[in-house]
């Protein structure tokens, strides 16, 4: 019974421990310290010149909250205890009449959340410790600046002022003496500034600005944990998706001054370039400032480098310093300092941010040097930002004058004309580069996108036909773009917002990763896949055990996606290849034909084109496997929509516009979603599944005569009855025998099936009798499951999104509670009842990382993804398995 | 060992055991010798004068097709057996000189299927036996008449010479001879025709016809075996929903001759009257005739009290029989039997099939007659069948002519003056009954089928917009009835097929059970709830499980439901209330507002139709639950579609058509479906929902004053993840909180949700935290699990069923593999969640037999349907709990 007690006794006491001193603490203690605390007590251990300071912990911040906002018991006692520590180590004290001590206090989460929550500097400076000040340094205009820097800091952030009115009054003063800068104004100026400072407050506030330090901190401290829940920080965490923090820390540190004389000094630094990733020390500095003056940027800082003329001591000691716990943190670090008075203090190191670039290149050169693993090296790339290295990307020197924004629905960067039709596109394509703007695309715009070096649509989401399309080619895609109106019979592009009125023919520049649009022609650079990308790729694929595939419809993505290092097309769409030319017209007559006859001799004037098409995609692939899906989209889709496309294709024909119409009219559906298409084509009219089967056969046929290993998987798409999946497969087998009887060889070949209806999830085990494999179609899986319109959704999602209803849009990242139950529940029967079927994913959410991670929980063969995001896929599988 | 060999070679006999004897079975027998044998056998052991006869077993059917449609090894010699033991009972010898041993041969499986498989009579005549006929029994005409009919029959259904061919052979005769009717050819003319008939078969099949009776028989047996898979029997099978079953059995029997000359005759007869279910005997007879012949209707057969005149013994020894028997099988028996010169012999008795009305009676009879108890009963009606009982009907005897036939949406029947536009209608209506033409109806009709007698479409299935809401309201509906084209511009309706075109006014009747459309005015006679019905009624309320709610929207239908039995509302949708005149006016001021302050100023003119509706309802609900529903189509639903409307509508709300059209058009979704609806508008517009729950409550607190007993149940439609119910829920919470307090009076009220997404089903744990009650919507679940839109399933189901893909429209009967996956799993969930958590269903299928009976064993709490379908789930659920 005693013991009990006392092991709780103890847990409370642990649990009570509120405030650590740095000394007390290590990096490992960053969940409980935040980052930044951790780190400074890191740094006090490694014998590192920190100012000294406390910690008040993240779970206490919890305990605020959970208290309705109040400290808890013990906190300021706690506090008082490490202020007293404090006071005796740098021999300073709060109101002290020769030493003051003056601190600042920082916040600081487990995860870097930077500029989102609130910093309170000087602290413990008053009228009486301003006069101490001055009789110290002998100074008055940097106690007097100081003082009134402090209290326009408190006075926002903790007694909520508004900024602007401390700026009035600058400018008040300013006006009174006639002059221009904050820095002509004298010692006296300032002086009478804080009266008006403080004045200003009372006014606003109807609260006296405090003048007792330790009043000062427990405000201050309250105004960092209740900038844990200010609207920007919630927002920064749900976009950045992080989860499960208890709260912020607070640092409590003295205060060191940059702003003392031309000895006294600020800077940041990067242990190696953060932009390039060379492993060359990197960074600004500027003599007699304060943090905030290198980052207002009126005075414009030096290179880092410049240290070492004007203070050779500390920057030798600087250089010892940031090698030093480069090497302890092992990582490049990004380091905070001050020079006060010829003394460097480090007040902060982090990990420091990098581009797509720097990452590669440091995680390749920090296993060079030995000083990380492999694995480490993979995780330290975000996967996703490889994508800035896969595209062209515009000269960020050039990038000036967004015009409008939109959704970043496609990577890359794209110059060129404007053209409003894709007929339009393939005329001016011929001899300049075009940019496609439209309202929203179509199948039908899909020759004129491919010819386009980026496509711009006013409506449509991030999985909009638009966006879906271009990703799959590799374009550059900005849709949803709302600031924009298109006026397709008017060839222009109208940017209210703006005032603004682009003509066919004008210069548009994109850029699909940020969604942003520019007027004219900005210069773009290419992309430079080093040397270090590859070997990063190759580890990678030491490590991961999902095969990477590609979604590729034509040779030319294939090859892409080849080079990119796709092993496999999880996805060949078939319907993609019946746009262009001659084929289109084919495939209206099929729709068109009033029987089974007229409707096999369309599908016969199909197979050339369809044969050629399978040809080409089996050479690009060789010995690697290819998943071509049947025909898939609703008939109506093929059809023309414009009255005048109507008439020429009557005239062809050789039928009246009206039936053209009638046979449109019955075609049409109300969810077209939930219609006619995929399957249930194939199983209504037999023949088009025979054709697509005779063409993928004869090409693979003739291939393996020619020793290409051909390795054709069959996709049946929309199956959510095997009964479906049997009836189609009896067709496949039928006609892919003849064929090889017919050329005399033997071709393997598979014959699966999407796993994107419900139904099928819920009855794979019976589906996995007859499929040799699933691919798992998740867009449509999404869109059932949720009962989520992909065409539709920008009608609530953004609310959904706001009111945290989703976190993100589950296009984009898989929904792994509801979707992802079906996908593991599937892939669990079909496993059960044929343990060797090939599960792969071919949705979108193939190549997000978060969902490839999923895929491989879920004991997935692969994943499929477009072309241009094998390389993400290739490091978010690594991860995975790392992780 | 030794035992386990011979128990072994037990069961090898046993299995083999392929031909019973009549004496050898009995009436449990069924599922081995089909229910014609079993049925035979019974009777033999009653010593019912049954000619004798043995069975080839079912099983052996299937061991046929097992072995490739081949004799199984032993069964000719068990049939050489059996015939031996038959021709010593009867004395009588295939191809004997002076008793020839004559059989019929029969199809029979475990379920009727009548008239499906094949029958062959008279088998053992030959050129020999012929003679030995005629002189037997003197009659040369009968002996070849008995020849004539054996070669006709044989060589149709074992050699597949056309019946036609035959009856050209007779007309040839009878051309020649210069006659009228068969009866008038002489034996002589017989003798000929059997000569021809044998020239024939060899001409067509290029083989003789066999003399051999034992050569006849096998070749018999063979054909009633392959009549098993005869598409009409396969058909027959998939309607009727027979499964499982292993073929068909054989029956081979001693004929006997109804046709011997005036004291030989056959007849039918049913125990009870099938039609009334009056216990009195009734059936029909025809002297000197064989069965054919009385089923053919050339000559008319008798009453059978007329038989009590002519033959006094035989009709005293028939009634003792059919006494004897109905005691024995327990139910009422359709016999059929054959007096030979003055002998009585019974050829097979069977449990009769009979009118909803009958069934009804004889149930409750037979059980007042302590003949059968109350579950046997309640067993013995099909509950689907009681829809014949509750509607109105065209009287049987005016029925005639039909000019177009549909789908059967709603039953019922109807008789009005055509009108083609919902207004016509109620012009119309105020002084003539009227019948709602449409190509399709939309919500917009609502008022317009609410006051006509029938609703006809050209368009839809049996789940679309006419039949769902004629459903609901209990009126007569004939849907997707491709046979007609309507122009409502023109004022007409084509039905080609008959060259027939109908105009505004003429009038026209519907059978809804039967999908049938008629000319003219058809007279209809008024459904008969006799007291039997209620007796039955609440016999199935002892011993179901299930409540049974109903779904209805006004108090009208409310008032149906509760007369019905209803014991509740499991659906009340509130947008069906805002299509009635003013209302729809505030709804598209509503949709059409620029913001929130003009959506609730509108919104406010909506609530006080709202809560009238609801005070109406829950008053006529007095004392039982009331769910209802929130807003749930999409908005753009309830916009004008037609340019006149537009203007009206425009000219009303001072606003411009073009801006009307511009909202309509920001509206339009391409998968209205999976679009802005549900519960995403109470999100997006908290407001609609806001005011929803004013009226609710507030007609709930105004009640509870007035001592009327209110349960409101207040359900969020198309919830997925629980978050969208959270939000929902505050929105109601806050609301009703407010009311109740203003009232000062407390409501006892549930929160809840539709699962009707899949997703929803799938997290239904995690939902059940906040739910107090789910209610499957299996309309919507069903349309997304199966990725099927109901309103363009037409485009496919047909190929679908016709393939075997789905036995049955998934939306008619709910499909208990995938669809019941997910419920079954949301009940589960949501149960361990929330232990007394509330389990109804509120779509289509909750008042379909089978899919009650699937409720039940899913452990629902409820069903809801529509009110004239809460009569059948009273008694399916009864029947789950009795199966």
């Amino acid at each position: 019974m005693f013991h009990r007690v006392k092991g709780m006794m103890k847990n409370n006491v642990k649990k009570n421990k509120m405030v650590y001193f740095f000394d007390e603490g290590k990096k490992e203690m960053r969940e409980l310290l935040g980052g930044k605390g951790a780190n400074l007590a890191e740094m006090t251990s490694l014998n590192v010149p920190v100012p000294s300071g406390f910690t008040i912990t993240t779970e206490t911040c919890d305990q605020y909250y959970v208290q309705g906002k109040k400290f808890p018991k013990g906190l300021k006692e706690q506090v008082d205890a490490n202020i007293k520590k404090l006071e005796s180590k740098i021999n300073a004290k709060f109101n002290d009449k020769t030493n003051p001590l003056l601190v600042s206090v920082r916040s600081g989460a487990a995860n870097s959340m930077p500029g989102m929550m609130d910093t309170i500097l000087n602290l413990g400076i008053n009228d009486q410790v301003v006069q101490t000040l001055i009789n110290k340094t002998q100074n008055k205009r940097f106690a007097y600046d100081t003082y009134r820097r402090f209290i326009q800091m408190f006075g926002n952030v903790v007694m909520g002022v508004e900024h602007h009115d401390f700026e009035q009054e600058i400018q008040k003063i300013k006006d009174k003496r006639k002059v221009h800068y904050d820095t002509e104004l004298t010692a006296d100026d300032l002086k009478e500034l804080v009266k008006n400072y403080k004045t200003l407050i009372l006014k606003v506030t109807k609260k006296s600005f405090p003048e007792d330090p330790r009043i000062q901190l427990d405000m201050s401290i309250e105004a960092v944990f209740g900038s844990w829940n200010n609207p920007r920080a919630i927002a920064y965490r749900r976009l950045n998706d992080i989860k499960g923090l208890k709260g912020t820390a607070v640092n409590i540190q003295a205060m060191v001054f940059g702003n003392m004389g031309e000895s006294s000094g600020t800077g940041v630094c990067f242990s190696r370039n953060p932009s390039t990733g060379e492993n060359k020390f990197y960074g600004e500095y500027l003599m007699n400032s304060q943090g905030e003056d290198v980052v207002a940027g009126i005075r414009t800082p030096k290179h880092i480098e410049g240290l070492e003329k004007q203070n050779p001591k500390v920057y030798k000691q600087l250089v010892a310093i940031k090698n030093k716990i480069e090497k302890h943190f092992k990582d490049m670090q990004d380091m905070e300092f001050t020079i006060q008075e010829g003394k460097l203090h480090v007040l902060q190191t982090r990990n420091g941010k990098r581009t797509a670039h720097g990452a590669v290149k440091i995680a390749v050169d920090m296993v060079n040097e030995k000083l990380i693993d492999k694995k480490t090296a993979l995780l330290r790339v975000a996967p996703e930002s490889l994508d800035q290295l896969l595209h062209k990307q515009i000269d960020p020197k050039a990038k000036t004058g967004v015009i409008a924004t939109g959704l970043p629905a496609s990577p890359g960067a794209a110059v060129g004309r404007i053209v409003f039709t894709a007929e339009r596109a393939e005329e001016v394509a011929k001899n300049e580069k075009v940019v496609l703007v439209r309202t929203e695309t179509s199948p039908e715009d899909l020759i004129g996108m491919s010819v386009s070096q980026g496509i711009l649509t006013a409506r449509g989401g991030m999985t909009s036909h638009a966006a879906v399309v271009a990703r799959g080619m590799g374009k550059c895609c900005v849709s949803g773009c709302q600031d924009i109106v298109v006026d397709e019979k008017a060839k222009t592009l109208t940017i209210k917002k703006k005032n603004l009125v682009l003509k066919e023919m004008d210069y548009i520049t994109l850029d699909g990763s940020l969604g942003q649009v520019f007027k004219g022609s900005l210069g773009l650079v290419e992309p430079n896949l080093s040397g270090d990308f590859s070997i990063l790729m190759e580890w990678a694929d030491e490590f991961r055990k999902l095969k990477i595939r590609a979604n590729a419809d034509i040779p030319r993505d294939a090859k892409v996606a080849r080079a990119f290092g796709a092993e496999g097309i999880g996805l060949c769409r078939t319907e993609h290849m019946f746009f262009d030319g001659d084929r289109i017209k084919a495939m209206r007559k099929m729709i068109l034909a009033n029987n089974e006859i007229e409707r096999r001799k369309a599908l016969a004037e199909l197979l050339p084109f369809q044969k050629s098409d399978f040809l080409g995609l089996f050479k690009e692939m060789n010995g690697l496997p290819v998943t071509i899906r049947l025909l898939d989209p609703p008939l109506h889709e093929f059809l023309p929509k414009g009255q005048k496309e109507i008439k020429e294709l009557a005239k062809e024909l050789k039928v009246t516009p009206e039936w053209i119409m009638q046979i449109s009219k019955n075609l049409h559906e109300v969810n077209p979603m939930l219609g006619h298409r995929g399957c249930r084509l194939g199983i209504t009219y037999p023949e088009i599944t025979e054709m697509q089967v005779q063409a993928i056969m004869e090409a693979a046929c003739e291939l393996t005569k020619q020793k290409v290993d051909v390795k054709p998987e069959i996709m049946v798409p929309l199956v959510g009855k095997v009964e479906e999946l049997i009836n189609q497969k009896e067709v496949i087998k039928r006609i892919a025998d003849q064929v090889m009887k017919k050329y005399n060889v033997k071709v393997d070949y598979l014959i699966g099936t999407m796993i994107e209806v419900p139904r099928a999830a819920l009855t794979a085990d019976e589906i996995a009798v007859e499929a040799e494999f699933f691919s798992f179609g998740t867009n449509d899986l999404t869109q059932m499951t949720l009962g989520f319109s992909r065409d539709d959704i920008g009608k609530f999602l953004p609310d959904y999104l706001k009111k945290n209803i989703y976190e993100k849009d589950p296009f984009a990242v898989l929904d792994q509670t509801g979707v992802g139950l079906l996908v593991r529940m599937a892939c669990e029967k079909g496993r059960k009842i044929r343990k060797d079927i090939k599960l792969g994913i071919c949705g979108e959410h193939g190549g997000e990382p978060k969902s490839v991670e999923f895929c491989h929980r879920a004991g997935l063969d692969y994943v499929s993804c477009s072309p241009y995001r094998v390389p993400i896929a290739r490091l978010a599988a690594a991860q995975a398995v790392l992780k």
